[in-house]
């Protein structure tokens, strides 16, 4: 029998998700990266050169641009579009509506990110949430970094202990650590609108989910972090068979007291010395001793990566929508596998 | 009948809460400052000295060594206690309690701050919440900032609406603006311990709230954020009840949406504008955008200014103990008037 | 003989400097305030209309938006430039070429901030420098923040020991203390342009000046820092003769390393402790521990607080322009005891 | 001929520098890695075993308390010392002072970085100044992050055009990305002590070199960035000339405008996507924009991530020490190319 052929991935928008998607695709094995996108050249686009990513000029961007700094491009946008099965949209927020029409045109198959109103897709999307409501979709929209954090810790909880009421409090980084002009540089900003739409948006994936976010952003490049309050309709026995559950769920991670990890800094500092593409953490992190049950009542903090934590969604989003695997825990256990995220232990 | 006789106050300690109990004792019809005692030379001794405070060296202090500066003392922290009716002792963390016992072995009333263990002193207290039952002591612990904020934001709710739960997740401030040696400098640190001990500071003066507090630290130097959910035990009519509750309460202060104050940059940029001592935010900041109701579920933000909001409260403290106002309600309006706080509105 | 009559002073632009100028203005014996020009209601506006001062609608604002949150208004930017002989424009950068026209149809005398081109004036103006070479004209520009503090240092060094070369390195601050959305949060920029802007622009003041700027953007809100490394012309006879001459020049602060102030934190702590208005630091701040002289070569560190620095030169400006001083040293000195601050010692 | 067998190197410390440096020589074709001692078990501890690193429990360490997390311990520090070659001393600043009296004891060779004085080492080391002038020495001394980089730009501009004087601003990082704990939060810290001590560290390595500099701590974690004042003896054609001649320098790396790298973000963005180990930036960074260039004033920036940068020295300073390599740039070579360094264009 013939191997099947791999799917052929297009990537729009060459940025923070979009190299990391790029990456992620070039790794699995059934898949192959058709090419990228990107509006002008940049440090960014040489090395996607460097790594042998045919570069295609997206948007307003113009060849003469980048074929003047010798970065060879080749071809534009529909080009690229021309050539693939599916493409993943990670342009700027609000971008990814206007090229919607543009796929829809072309009849190619597209994902895009949570920046998006939730309705620019046939569904909502969150591997370990709904994925087997998500295949032969057309157009899938991965939620946003918090809602998918948010919504691997509802798949921990919800089908062990079931969920009361989720009060999650998300403690936002102000930018990623190459956005050198967003602030604020010294100052707390609450969200005034109560609830913050990442409920709302959690909801997209876990439509009765009881639950309410609260939002602020502080002065920090490196993780988000949420502080939750769950309460629980049954109890756990105890708070070790909690974080057990969190340990043997994939795109968790776990750090013990004795790993000195006592926050977000070193956090980060774990993922360097892992060495993930990128030296990303694209699991959930949890702390064990922040971890607290008293009877039914379930608060945690998790800290959550910005740029990296939706990057294998993007990747079952891609095989639930082409069928590439019988169901979703295939699909994330092949996924993680080949970026190099250890197996639950 | 002739009148009063001032009240003789002692500051031990003049950093960021003693110098501003200084100026705020100075201010007091009913009081007078018999001087501030510090451990060394400094830019803060000198504008003590510029302000006419007598001057005292305290603990392990040397009175050659401001003298050779050109800071005149008057003499030595047991001199201080022999001039004054009472002590505010606002030394560091844990160094009130090595001055408990000078106090108690001269016999005189002392006052000490929320870094000390609740047990230093016979009370905790805490001026809109139990005021009269602090009437008399001999010594009283301040309750730290943190939990200044929610006693106060407590004795606004639950008088009203009663409290069945109040959750809070405090966001809290690295440093002062003053301590350049505090990190971090980018990145979140989670409390791992939960509860925080900002609730069951509460209920030091508050016994049988059902309170639960997490924290964490962020960098930034201008003021603490607490995220509220509080379930009430009756639902307020509607929101604007709320707001209208805090409007009307005494170290309050409300921003509405079209005064642009996005968060603590700009609440305190308007503390600078007013022009209070030292340019202090001494009320709870709440946003009525913040403030989010629905049925008996009460979701509101607060902002608390870490180094002043104390300030007032030993003002009281010293009320209390030595019975100088008829009750709580009219030294906190007497302590706010010779501070410059507005009344509600 | 009749007193002068006070000149009148309109501000248009009501913001970080709009609103010190406006204070300093009211403080001035010899000047008036007409009123005060701002194009959206907010916390700035409340505290404008508390303080008595007029208010009136700039730019593209509109009355009613100011009087449906209950500020009364006083009418619109020309009718606060009839009351007015002088409006000091403190738009934000580049608006103020627009509003030139509309100042030059109506014949008034007009200052310009530091932000707009030199040919916006007749000429660029630094109190200590070129006070003379101002007087009368009909419009001039105050150089910005850090072009003043380094022009008072040139008025200290030049006369007294010549400059061969002056090379400053500017640690700029990201963004004033409640500019929420400026970065960056984490990281250093350069500016790649060498020079900077800031030699060019103290040339202005100072034509033959040699001088090159270096420039660089980091993650604070408090102050600028300079390190100063100039060749003189002749030697100094020690360091104490250069710290000597900085005290006794208006406008510099010194520091002695007793008095514990690390850096613009404390500094800036300095200025809260002090409490001129808006607890701002008008003058250079030099730390006598940073001076440091070998031969000819000089090196020094200043410190300069962006957000005020320019308002006595504001004030400086106006009185040079209407001539109501006989020299430059008078106006300063009249002009800083209005503002609170210390005379030379 | 037999090969040549590798040497044996120890790592004594294993934090920023040590575990850069482990890696380091685990690449190099002539070293093999004998061995980390650490003292306390941590998440470091657990990454270094996962690479497969013998660990050693180090100083007042205890070998039972990283067995009972299941760290597996190889022995203690002197066994490690037994098997070794050569020790790299990775310890915090002046614990290296202290371990050389057992280094010495032990007839170790040992290589120390650049926190301690100089003179704990027979001589100070800079792979691009002295390699040729340290051979055969019993201990060096690599000099710390900043003289590194002020010595490697030395070795480019001296050679070439000869230096009058050289001045440099050292605008530093407070604090590693993992440590926590250090600030400022927000502020400018100058050194007072002028000139700075990297300047007198600088002519460690080049004795004679006339060079003075300046430095302040500011809130950031990523890198250093000097501004750098060179008059050189002899003028270069032009700011091509220059820029070229950094460009064909090993361990410098250079920013082109079209790359829009504005500063330290996006420089150590790029080195996350160019992804050496850790993600490091070990060279140099250059902005070709900031390089300026006016007769014989030259003036450019220069960016120095500080986990980083030395850890090729180290490399370098083993093979000096035992000969391993016929001279500098040949060491220098193999080093770079183990290390995943693109050779000079």
């Amino acid at each position: 029998m013939a191997p099947a052929a791999k799917v052929r991935v297009a990537i729009n928008g060459y940025g923070t998700i979009g190299k990391r998607v790029a990456d992620a695709v070039a790794k699995q094995p059934d898949m192959v990266l058709a090419g990228v996108a990107k509006t002008r050249p940049s440090f960014e686009a040489v090395r996607a050169v460097e790594k042998g990513y045919p570069l295609f000029v997206a948007g307003t961007g113009r060849a003469a641009e980048f074929e003047a700094v010798g970065l060879k491009v080749a071809g534009t946008l529909p080009d690229l579009l021309g050539r693939a099965d599916i493409v993943v949209d990670a342009t700027p927020d609000d971008v990814g509506l206007a090229n919607r029409a543009i796929y829809a045109q072309r009849g190619i198959r597209a994902i895009f990110q949570g920046g998006e109103d939730a309705d620019i897709a046939e569904a909502s999307f969150s591997a370990l949430a709904n994925y087997a409501a998500c295949r032969g979709k057309r157009s899938l929209r991965v939620v946003s970094c918090n809602t998918t954090g948010i919504a691997r810790a509802v798949s921990v909880v919800e089908p062990r202990w079931g969920v009361a009421s989720w009060e999650a409090t998300l403690v936002r980084r102000a930018a990623d650590p190459a956005e050198s002009s967003r602030g604020p540089v010294n100052g707390i900003l609450p969200h005034f609108h109560i609830p913050s739409h990442h409920g709302p948006d959690v909801r997209t994936v876990y439509p009765d989910l009881p639950i309410v976010t609260t939002a602020l952003v502080v002065p920090t490049t490196l993780m988000h972090v949420h502080a939750n309050h769950v309460r629980l309709r049954t109890a756990p026995k105890d708070v070790a068979e909690v974080i057990r559950a969190f340990r043997e769920t994939p795109r968790f991670h776990l750090f013990a007291p004795w790993e000195r990890v006592d926050g977000t800094p070193q956090a980060m500092e774990y993922a360097r010395d892992r060495g993930i593409g990128l030296n990303d953490m694209i699991e959930n992190v949890v702390w064990e001793a922040g971890v607290h049950l008293e009877g039914r009542e379930l608060r945690f903090f998790q800290a959550i990566h910005q740029e990296s934590i939706v990057v294998p969604e993007n990747i079952d989003a891609i095989r639930a929508m082409l069928d590439l695997a019988p169901d979703g825990p295939t699909s994330v256990t092949r996924t993680d596998r080949a970026l190099g995220i250890p197996a639950p232990r």
